[in-house]
């Protein structure tokens, strides 16, 4: 089989399938590259959305990044409001839920993700929204105009950003969480205090340690959240829980699913079955520090998947590296990230760790605009290799997340940062990089101990 | 001799010299610690100075960051306004002007820069005015507010900032420049040209591969500039002329020099002479990249040089690493950086070298706020290694200066660039970062070519 006759099926339109489908094309134009999803419409940004519910971003048709007359004119075949039923692996082919048949010598399964149920009575009221679908999302923006409270479930990334977002609209908005601090699953607690502290000066209301024990309403409508820290009364709540990759056609078809709940794939994005690639929130991706398998990463890194799958289902032979997860959100005003995993989660999974700790700041310390910069490094105590980084501040938190990533790959120390050469400009950057005094801080800390 | 009893002594009141006399103090506190400045103050930002004359910061007083208090409760002798007029390597002293005599264990030698003479009559005209020391800054600040018309002699990141500054407080700014550009020895030409127009934009007028002939005035105050782009009524003029090592009391005392004109140091900061250091602009510096020696780095590299020479004097034993110089700055109402050399600056110096370049966005493509940001990165033809970058964009320039100057030095190649992880998030960050774009499209054009 030449690349001109092959014949690539993908399932699924969102960053990793749309990204599969361009790069296949890309770098095998005569073969054939039929994607199928079962919504109306590819290419748009998701990440969005909650951005356009807060008039951050003035229309959902800001998100479009390409319509899909671009798909056809570079000879991508779209099959939108096309669920796919079925994947043959033995015979090679998909079945639509229309029962329709479609061959395929490469397949590409971007299922994506779904979020996991509440689990809690009152699940199918309206009133109650997943931030997913973009037509969805549409016609849920009209719904809050009518609206004046909500309920946001959970303090993950998505509902940090979706209860800012509608505190910014004028909403009167509860967030309801489990942990002892908001994004307590990636981020530390002092890491997370500046969100909390915007968040709340944006008006919302924040319940920590709680639970949504079920949603009532009547005649199907929401009217209120019952939480271990009572009764919230509201018209709309956003279920913003953890993403699980949604594996439900890989399963069924015998694909190896690993320990997250992901598709299981080798460096190369192949799944178990000869042909068969993956890419995007439904498979799972080793990590690089710890090499332990996980899921859930972002937008970007499902792009990059559908890349080297795309790729490969053309017939290059391309690698995807272990993942080191940069990350970064805005939350309230206060940007928020880091790379890999937190003090938090080193000292729950037990591994050995110091911590170098200190607050930069972003400008000349008399220049407008000047932040502080908080950033922790977490080290691994004999060598000093930093394994992992959580950041704080008003500014440049995405661009110190993915120098840290890339530098964090590929051994650096705290000597390395301690005295790293920065740019030094008032209105741009201080004299001191924040990143070089939280080493500095720790060199000091740690050569004082020893 | 124990650090306890040692006679430290400092001759100059910048960025190296304070930084020295800290360091020094902080690790031996029982030594003599003295530091000598013909100057006033101390431990103020002169950086920061064009940024009060253009009104972005209030006060000149917001620029100190200690008062001369601070040393002398640390236990630093501060001989201010007082010239040292002599270095003696054999006896261990160095004359004040007033011919007074300290003696000396260890010397660090920080005498900063000059500013190259613009050669030319008319230079000694009131209303001149070379940007240095702050209290003539507050002087000329007041004379700034009854002028109409400055001219400013060089596009050097100093006469830029001025130039937009001097704008932007609504004066008539003539920016003259021997260039084909703006920046045209740190930038190139594409590189500048958004900071060109915006700096129009501000209302500057440019006039490039032109220069000033002669300063003419009468009764010993400015009234012009005559240029070979014609006469110029002026009545202020910023010298932004090239920095040059103040070598005098060091290259007198017979401290060896470098072909620069800096102090020749070694990777400790050691003069040719024994006891003695220098520190910052007055020393030559080994370039990373090339191996050449080089002088007039930034602040933040004056001071990273004098903890260096102050630790070192009071006997510790550190390096200081070869530079490769991330810089940053705005012009205009834009950023501009790099590391290292530019295409330009390659080309002229008959490096190999191969060009990646594309223009990536800071945000997501619908988010406000979200710039242009141009990388371009200059690569060994073979390796595709790293060797320099350039970078213009709205924001985010410092932090991937920094970002590139570090993993430059440790050898990034394009490969390594072009797959990075990084941050997604609409507010903060794009789908992809633009150094992986800029990595991207150089791949792809000499694996073509290839």
């Amino acid at each position: 089989m030449t690349r001109d006759n092959l014949r690539i099926v993908i399932v699924g339109g969102g960053a990793g399938g749309i990204s599969a489908a361009s790069t296949a094309k890309a770098i095998a134009p005569q073969a054939s590259v039929t994607l199928f999803s079962e919504f109306e419409d590819v290419a748009y940004s998701p990440c969005g959305i909650p951005f356009v519910h807060g008039k951050e971003i003035p229309s959902f048709q800001n998100l479009f990044l390409q319509q899909r007359e671009h798909y056809e004119r570079i000879g991508i075949g779209l099959r939108l409001e096309t669920a796919v039923a079925k994947l043959h692996l033995k015979n090679h082919t998909v079945t639509s839920a229309a029962d329709e048949t479609t061959e395929w010598d490469r397949l590409v399964v971007a299922t994506g993700f779904e979020y996991e149920s509440p689990g809690v009575p009152g699940e199918t009221l309206a009133g109650l929204h997943y931030v997913k679908n973009i037509r969805r999302a549409m016609e849920f923006d009209k719904l809050l105009d009518l609206v004046k409270r909500v309920v946001v479930a959970q303090a993950t990334p998505l509902g940090i950003e979706m209860a800012g977002n509608l505190a910014h609209r004028g909403l009167e908005v509860h967030l309801v969480d489990e942990g002892a601090w908001i994004l307590s699953e990636i981020a530390d607690p002092d890491i997370a205090q500046p969100v909390q502290k915007s968040l709340e000066e944006l008006g919302v209301t924040i319940h920590l340690g709680a639970k949504v024990l079920a949603f009532a309403g009547s005649d199907g409508k929401l009217q209120a959240a019952s939480t271990t820290a009572g009764e919230l009364p509201c018209e709309v709540a956003i279920i913003a829980t953890h993403k699980r990759p949604n594996n439900l056609l890989a399963a069924e078809a015998g694909l190896k699913i690993g320990s997250t709940g992901g598709v299981l794939v080798d460096d190369h994005m192949r799944t178990s079955a000869q042909g068969v690639y993956a890419a995007g929130d439904c498979a799972e991706i080793v990590h690089g520090g710890t090499e332990l398998p996980i899921q859930g990463l972002s937008g970007s890194h499902a792009y990059a998947q559908g890349r080297v799958a795309g790729a490969n289902a053309a017939g290059e032979d391309r690698a995807y590296d272990p993942v080191y997860v940069p990350w970064g959100m805005v939350g309230g005003k206060v940007q928020v990230g880091g790379v890999s995993m937190g003090e938090t989660l080193h000292k729950a999974l037990g591994i050995p760790h110091v911590v170098a700790v200190a607050e930069g700041i972003s400008r000349a310390r008399y220049y407008p605009g000047v932040t502080k910069i908080r950033v922790k490094l977490i080290c691994d105590p004999g060598s000093l290799r930093v394994m992992g980084a959580q950041l704080v501040g008003g500014e440049g938190i995405k661009e110190r997340a993915d120098f840290l990533a890339f530098t964090i790959k590929r051994g650096a120390t705290l000597d390395d940062f301690a005295w790293m050469e920065n740019v030094y400009s008032p209105p741009i950057g201080a004299l001191m990089e924040p990143i070089a005094v939280a080493a500095q801080a720790g060199l000091a800390k740690f050569r004082s101990q020893g």
